[in-house]
């Protein structure tokens, strides 16, 4: 069994939407496939990753650096012990040749993009979705087959802000997604508290809104920011600063009762290690969202959850960002607690397939073999372009 | 006055040799060029600048996200205000639009590329070596021509380390270095101490070696090194760990009494104030290793110099790593307390140029204006192929 080409391709993200510091109208991500020598209905079985969703395809270290590291070993070096699968850890490990440590950004959403591809091919050589193939690997225990979903969204629009976000969330709500979060920090404070308030009336109460920042604040600022939305009792409040600042992170929890989260913006077990020593999180409490996808893929964030679970935290504390079916499944193989959606935008990659079944806030894979991205109908045509 | 076109091209380093971690033989570099429509001897004015040593060329980084980005803009917006020269500062915050905070790594080195061409080229258009700029800008005591630079080698050969260690050192002193950094760590401690013995033999005494252990060690081997090198009292020991690992560097430093000197892979302002806020550096004593090359040039590196004096450290603990002619004119121009030289390895960027003089360990670039990169006989003709 082996790996007989490894192809990826730039594609562009459907998002002209704003959050307090960027506009995503020019994102894209590099999808990957890993094309097997095994065949399935008188086709070879392909794996498929891609670098989640907020940062940059990596095409240039894919063709530049990894990819020939990749062409230069012997493929049964890629093959796990059992021989009927690939190792993805051994995949990261060899595409990271001769890198120095630290400066942990672009290239890891390079990596995962591979890594990721790897479980979707070992999952569908198994012939089952992939959350079943990451628990039976991770020795992880069932907990049924859904798991609590929240729609991300809440942009800033540039006309009729907080009628539209209104709009929005009733859409959300309609399809079934009852955990909504929205952005703060664009602007005033005085422009948020009334988004605040009009998502609050559709969710019911406060535990169903989270509000996220995107590290927009300074320490006085997301202080003020926190001061004035402690009354709501929300979900969470999400990376208040810049997301190295760990400083900032402990101050803020010190003086805010409720949860904060954050996480999303550091993409090495490293980077993840400094959030847990000198950020302050609370055991039991705060959110973790630690995004595999960008971040050297699912063999380093394994190490992550266990580092966490060393600290005292618990996976229940992680929810990934991401919002599209790769994280959905690694949520529920790994126990974690939950996982993000983006129903509208960052398409194709964005949202989940028509199979998943969305139920009072809970989410289901289908049974499709892998992430099941061949469902996703916006995305599957141009997965069929890279291999064909 | 505006830049007419932003070219850039990845070099290969020539550099068969290894330090514990890596072997640097693919490694590459970007050099960049920003083509001004002034003119000097009929020939457009150039400024050249590139991402330091020891990472990758981000040729993808550059050609994708941040070429695109500058292409956007109206020229005047890189002018700067006295209307004679470019703003670097600004030229970076445009290369850097709608990229998340966190992740500081790859895109890091591309942004900085740009950035020091654009302070070649204001020393350019002044008719002056680059460090004068730097004084001026930054508003820099005068303190002479020269600065303290130390040979870094003593890199692990397969064959006779020792012999050719010993060689190499010997070559270093001839060309008139004083002070040498070898590497530790690449195997078996019991191999490290003769090759640390054989170095203080030419050097003379503990004060002119310095060790880099390349971020391999885990805990308790680094604290098991720094106690078998705490006799020689040598000049610093660098990286004895993971980059990032702040909690290993801190309590390393509370049981050596040596220097400790790290900071090569931290590469924004946010990793530097970490190991400031968490690392144990102690002030007046270690020493700080941060490249501007690979952390988004100089205007973030001041940053990070206004920040460690905010702590109470002092620039003069300052020593970038690098060891080429941007990192001489930056060391020197910004007053720092030395740089490195890498006098063989790293072609056709690492050491410097005929035309600098190296006096008992001092080194004083050139009259020539910029960085004087055209006088690098081995970087001239990719120089001239790039703009031509």
């Amino acid at each position: 069994m082996k790996i007989v080409d490894i192809r990826e391709v730039t594609i562009n993200l459907n998002g002209g939407v704003s959050n307090a510091i960027i506009n995503f109208h020019k994102h894209t991500v590099s999808l990957v496939a890993l094309i097997s020598d095994q065949f399935s209905n008188g086709k070879p079985i392909v794996g498929f990753g891609f670098n989640s969703i907020g940062r940059f395809a990596q095409g240039g270290i894919l063709r530049e650096r990894i990819l020939p590291r990749l062409a230069e070993i012997a493929p049964e070096k890629l093959v796990n012990s059992s021989g009927c699968g690939f190792n993805p850890g051994a995949l990261a490990q060899i595409a990271m040749k001769n890198e120095k440590p630290g400066g942990h950004g672009d290239r890891a959403g390079a990596v995962a993009a591979l890594e990721l591809a790897a479980w979707d091919l070992n999952a569908k050589l198994l012939g089952e979705p992939a959350y079943k193939t990451l628990r039976r690997h991770f020795d992880v225990a069932e907990s049924g087959v859904s798991i609590p979903v929240y729609a991300a969204g809440g942009y800033y629009y540039p006309k009729d802000s907080t009628k539209r976000l209104n709009d929005e969330l009733r859409r959300y709500q309609e399809l079934g997604y009852r955990l909504f979060k929205i952005k703060v920090g664009g602007g005033e404070l005085r422009e948020d508290i009334p988004r605040i308030e009009a998502a609050l009336t559709i969710a019911g109460c406060g535990d169903k809104i989270a509000v996220d920042a995107n590290g927009r604040f300074e320490l006085q600022q997301a202080l003020t920011m926190a001061a004035a939305i402690e009354p709501y009792k929300l979900r969470w409040f999400e990376e208040p600063g810049d997301p190295l600042d760990f400083d900032l992170n402990r101050i803020l929890i010190e003086s805010y009762s409720g949860c904060v989260a954050t996480g999303e913006n550091l993409f090495s077990l490293m980077d993840s290690k400094n959030l847990m020593r000198f950020g302050g999180m609370r055991l039991g409490k705060d959110i973790f969202q630690m995004d595999p996808g960008l971040g050297y893929g699912v063999t380093e964030y394994h190490r992550i959850l266990k580092a966490l679970e060393e600290f005292g935290f618990q996976r229940k504390q992680c929810y990934p960002h991401g919002g599209h079916l790769i994280n959905l499944h690694l949520a529920l193989g790994l126990g974690l607690g939950g996982c993000e959606a983006y129903p509208e935008v960052f398409q194709p990659i964005g949202g989940y397939s028509a199979q998943c079944s969305l139920v009072d806030g809970k989410i289901s894979p289908s049974d499709a073999p892998g992430f099941g991205l061949e469902q996703k109908q916006e995305l599957y045509p141009l997965m069929c372009e890279l291999v064909n």
